[in-house]
């Protein structure tokens, strides 16, 4: 993220969440309503798999366009907190709640918003949304294409080749499977999960498509390695892997190597194992990868743990919280990826 | 990596590989036997399963050492490449060889070296190991140690968690795995496959101790995040996971949440499936990740492949290769992540 | 500008100015008297000699500070712009201002905001001014202490040095001079330029004490370099000269040659022609410069310039605008060389 | 300097002196008697008014360029230090040289290489100048020319428009300075100061032509914030100023403004007060800008000082030094430039 860049701001529970989109051409013209459906996309409470929190997120935009184009200048953008319940935090004011950030931040900082996680709140993705609607459309002249979908939830996975789907069934259900039969079993998974007040992991598949040769940079400034990093700071994520991933590793060179050959008066590979990736570079073939999200920890139990003043403690449940994140982070995983295309592509 | 940072240079038969380290702090006595270990535990042909390539790699310092000390001034350092035989690459001159980087190179660059791979050639992780080792150096004050080992190769996997091992055993074989059975089985492996003129991957994992809480930063620079950016840039790594990583995404949050209690007057986790990293931020507990390899591209048997010309050639195994890069990158995986944490402790 | 870090945004007419400041260190206790008082330093109608344009310019803070204090996460905050009359500017909108950046943006982006400047205005000072209020902040634990002064109107220029001036006089006249009666022949100056309509120049001193050394960096990060990069980014600046500047160019070594001595079992020198810096870093001596500040452009008189259209046109004179930047500029000048030393302070 | 950028290396009696230059366009032909010419201009020696001492300087290339041509890999470059006399510097060891970096070093880093100044040392130039050569061949496809020259030594000051001189007299006498009278005066004018065992300061004038509209960013990043940064990095100067500059703040704004017009199809100004950038990007006017160098501290005149046990000495003269750096410096003016604009135009 060096051209095209954001800095994002915002606590949970403070004023307002948003960003600056610094590097961003001049006169592209702002589609405002495909912005506002990737909020959506995003949002709470959207069914009846996601929490039932009511957040409106209007999307402002403050600069940085001037009727309807971008002026080259720095976009600043915002989303005022509407719902600031002070009081409805205040018994985890001392607490360090488990696997959440709370700890870490008091070690760090000396001081922190408790209220819903602060700054370590997912909340704070709404600003990716936003960047990566623009990434998007700065993507869309050169017709890249980027379709994530939810890929497993727990132990239910969806095992055929992204050749074989149909990525326009992806938002024809509320889990964005575009398997529909396994999409059914995935939402029952995350109701019976939702009755225990437990919460599941799972992971997420991300196809890019029509991105040309020459995307990336040798050695430290690889494509794979500023995917990487960029997916690796979603919340939740546990791990990154692109091409034959994992699996490649049980693999010989001989069945890995992805043989060129010519195709339509173009070099093509028979094989992509790569992931569409080489020597850190694209090669004009399908760049694909699969992140693993853990079960969010804020569960609907009562759970021990330790306060600021190092007493044993009851965590009792609080709040509505989603049972499972996958079906609200398809678009934030796309997002960071157009915000790392868009960089690379801005930077050529 | 913006106050410890490693800016290399260098083509595989160029005149030399080497880089300029800026950020070290002054004063910091420089280990030269250790740096030259570092360097002997990732060289070509230092046992019967790496490649019998013979490379010198004698190291020079040329500034920001003074009097063993280092000055706070920018250090640079240089390896000469003794054996550049011009010819031997001749016939490769033209050739896009599968799975390496010769095609994208010459899709961005309209010109490349191609002799061995020119900048796209693991020889240039000599300068992450000598820039590792100058931030073991710095880590050592605060006795954080970074372990690595190989992890499986191929189908070969050691399931044992890492603090059933001893770290002393990784060094005590040829491959580089501290469990010793295992390691005779990984060796059988290699030189199997290598008779074959195959390659093979696997995997490497890490581990991180005695880092306090506190590295990492929220957001964008989360510690995993830049981890995850440093290990994927190295060449044939396919995948990164920390903590629970692939398996945790079929954990539900009641198994998966790490419930924090005391243990001798501090805040700990009982159990670490966060990985030692919780918000972005080092929580004191064990960092640990695991990387996938994928099988190296040179074989030596001969492939099909396409030329400049968009002509099918074949491509007839040359040089000397490794068959499995895992126990030279080793080293290389523990310099990363090195350099990662020293950049984070300055900018603390 | 690395760790303590200014991103602004805003234009002119848009709907708001404001900036995210990262790098902010946790537990600063923020005093929004001062940040208030020095916004008013800088905002317009203050005085019979500053444009009586009206602005409020009211601050809000949006994020990064809870309770009072910083959270060490990025501060977000906001000026609205609430008198945006798009009329007033129709005429101006295909037309090059003479030695305005109409025609240079137009230039670049092939779109503007033409209203009042766009993101070219002088209102985007407002940012700065905010991020160095904070700056001041974090310098008062080091009892750093900044003051700027105007210099020069015209050929009214202050010839004493600066050590017989009082300081606490600058903020006691409307031109902020700490000369009395310099000051008076100042004032009259502009209100008789002010009468024919047109504009005037002149110079700004600024004293910063109490920097211990260290602050800095050798090479290209040079103190110098990034004082002078932060302040020729302001608006109107022509010149920048630290120390000696251009008069020592007429000097001989033996007389510029700061001699060192010990006084009071600190080493120091007898006189100061380094200006508080050798090397790049400070040497705990008083750094002090020189800005030269332009004749603003906007004139209350007809001028010939050219349209979009290539045609020559006459630009008649409109708004309200500055004789002469320099008493709003004062505090802009302070609020650039704070963001740097705070920047350098925080890095060490 | 983002895109194209130098990181160097060196210590003045250490090794080497060098660098790695990154961005640099792949396929660019390198002009290496070009470069060497450059080095010339610069080096030590070259004449009667520059320092006797002998230094070879001879420039290796080690990456980055193959068969004449750039590969868009790191391109790093070396020049052995032959000299390294270290006995010579042993009775400055720990004396603190007046205006010289030894104090402020000492300060910062607690360690210095006292050997000729260290990493404080003009002798790190060279990497500039080999940067900014490699710089002026990117440039070379625009037509953009870099000239500067001596305006002054002393107070010996060429009064001329640089309109009015033929900039290719500047390399005709060893000043380079291209009025002809004017030189012998200021040569005159040094080898008299060199008698006393002196030095003497100066001014360096600089025009660069051809630059395109649009080079330059808003607010922050402004080409003459830029450039001021990139020259006041340089060893002894002390101020900056470009278009009217210190002048321009004695006129008033119907004087100071360039008014547009319209000149063989083009817009252009009839005046170039603005020096060629409006609201911090060029506007197509010739770029133009002074600076002003202090006389250089190293004398051949015994002087008072502190060493690091904070005693009284005298400092006795030793080795070579330049009487004035003016000469010298012309090239190193040049080069930092170069290295601004190419930066600018490869970011477009």
């Amino acid at each position: 993220m060096k051209k095209f860049r954001l800095t994002s701001f915002g606590e949970s529970h403070g004023k307002a969440i948003g960003g600056i989109i610094e590097g961003c051409p001049s006169n592209l013209k702002i589609d405002f309503e495909f912005i506002k459906n990737e909020l959506n996309r995003r949002k709470p409470n959207q069914s009846s798999i996601t929490t039932s929190r009511k957040e409106d997120d209007k999307l402002e935009f403050l600069s940085g366009i001037f009727k309807g184009k971008t002026l080259g200048t720095p976009i600043a953008f915002i989303v005022w907190n509407k719902d600031q319940k002070e009081k409805d935090y205040e018994d985890l004011k001392n607490v360090f709640r488990p696997s959440h950030a709370d700890f870490t931040y008091q070690q760090k900082y000396g001081i922190r918003d408790h209220r819903g996680g602060g700054r370590a709140s997912a909340r704070e993705t709404i600003a990716r949304v936003v960047a990566g609607a623009i990434a998007k459309l700065i993507l869309r002249k050169l017709n890249i294409k980027i379709n994530a979908y939810v890929n497993s939830v727990g132990e239910i996975e969806l095992l055929k080749n992204y050749k074989d789907l149909d990525f326009n069934k992806i938002e024809e259900n509320i889990i964005r499977c575009p398997d529909e039969k396994l999409s059914l079993k995935m939402i029952e998974k995350i109701k019976e999960v939702k009755k225990k007040g437990d919460t599941i992991g799972g992971t997420i598949f991300c196809v890019i498509q029509n991105v040309p040769a020459g995307f990336g940079e040798p050695v430290f400034e690889k494509l794979q390695a500023n995917l990487a990093k960029a997916l690796m700071s979603i919340n939740a994520v546990k791990g990154f892997e692109y091409g034959s991933g994992f699996a490649g590793t049980k693999m010989i060179g001989s069945e890995h190597n992805d043989i060129f050959y010519m195709k339509d008066g173009k070099i093509r590979t028979k094989t992509n194992f790569s992931g569409g990736i080489q020597g850190g570079i694209s090669n004009g073939e399908d760049i694909y990868f699969k992140l693993a999200f853990k079960p969010i920890p804020s569960l609907m139990k009562p759970q021990y743990s330790v306060n600021e003043k190092f007493e044993k403690v009851i965590i009792n449940p609080k709040g509505r919280h989603d049972t499972c994140v996958l079906p609200r982070v398809v678009v934030i995983v796309e997002a960071m990826s157009a915000i790392v295309l868009a960089d690379f592509y801005l930077c050529k």
